[in-house]
């Protein structure tokens, strides 16, 4: 059975974004400081279906790596719908489960991607996108919020850290509110680069 | 002229400290999820004068380390009496710059070690302190609130960031409130071991 995975990007202070987050600003326009780790990388920008990024090294490494192991994705209604904006049709390749409120059919894109809608709650995206997964992993996409859901109910078994040699000050902390008790965690890996510090954790729910 | 530093242990979600500190109880309750690592090395106990620890290797390489380099501290007013319950009299074997709000002449220990009791801030304290550390550096023992105030003034030029693998929820955090545009970061040195991660970073003040 796969592992729920998680892949973050967040500054050396512990913010996961900036604090003026709205419609086509998901970041709170600190993608630049949060990520720019990532902006650099051509495998970031071939996932996305563009040219870009001068760099192929450890960094992209890491990117390719979360992207290969992941057989489906959940996320929330907002990353969902700021995202689709900017994404090609066919970028995650996979069954994505989004967690709304509002019921609507599945939508299916070229590719293999199918979005379907769930509106009733984490654990029943969670069971659904075990079936998609199969083997694989299933990856929380995010936001922050989506993240940390599952973060608390003890869900977590893997997540990748990447942190950036910024302060933010201010924002939205990837890490709140996780109970003391709740896991037993182990560094897997920890690669510095000259952009970011790449951190992997096993988590186990005591 | 030396550099002015720290050396801080935090858990992955960012904490100093647990959030019932007092009297006899300085880091609230959580110095043994946090500072697990450091309890463990040889290097630790033998600065205290006393028997414990079992390692010694690369966690204790780092507690000796910022040890040597440090010709003089800064510490608030509550870590030293707090502290001063359990120091042997020669821990610091240098001078020790308190900061404070009560006029007290200086407190001689033996082995060189010199507590003065600052009461008009933190640059004065730096000064002084420059003039006792020569070509070493100053350490800003702590608090939180000490580091804090040194951090946001613009005044740190390194620190040693070693963080735990565990989840406190709640606490006090380190970073709070750095300006973003203050300074500019780098990572220095990524050392993983099995008990924490050890970061070391250097600032640059814009």
């Amino acid at each position: 059975m796969g592992k729920i995975i998680f892949d973050s990007g967040i500054s050396l202070d512990g913010f996961f974004a900036g604090e003026d987050r709205g419609p086509h600003n998901p970041m709170g326009g600190v993608s630049g400081l949060i990520h720019q780790w990532m902006f650099r990388q051509k495998a970031f920008w071939r996932h996305l279906q563009m040219e870009g990024g001068a760099e192929y090294g450890p960094d992209s490494k890491r990117i390719e790596e979360v992207i290969a192991r992941t057989g489906a994705y959940i996320m929330g209604k907002r990353m969902f719908e700021e995202g689709m904006a900017g994404w090609p049709e066919d970028l995650f390749a996979a069954d994505v489960y989004v967690l709304t409120h509002e019921q609507r059919d599945p939508l299916v894109q070229k590719g293999g991607t199918t979005f379907h809608f769930i509106t009733d709650g984490i654990e029943s995206a969670l069971e659904k996108a075990r079936q998609s997964a199969g083997e694989k992993d299933i990856r929380i996409q995010g936001g922050a919020n989506v993240i940390q859901q599952f973060l608390r109910a003890g869900l977590i078994d893997e997540f990748y850290l990447h942190i950036s040699p910024v302060f933010l000050g201010r924002g939205i902390r990837l890490f709140e509110g996780i109970d003391r008790d709740l896991y037993d965690l182990q560094l897997l890996e920890a690669v510095p680069t000259d952009l970011t510090t790449h951190l992997r954790y096993q988590l186990t729910k005591r």
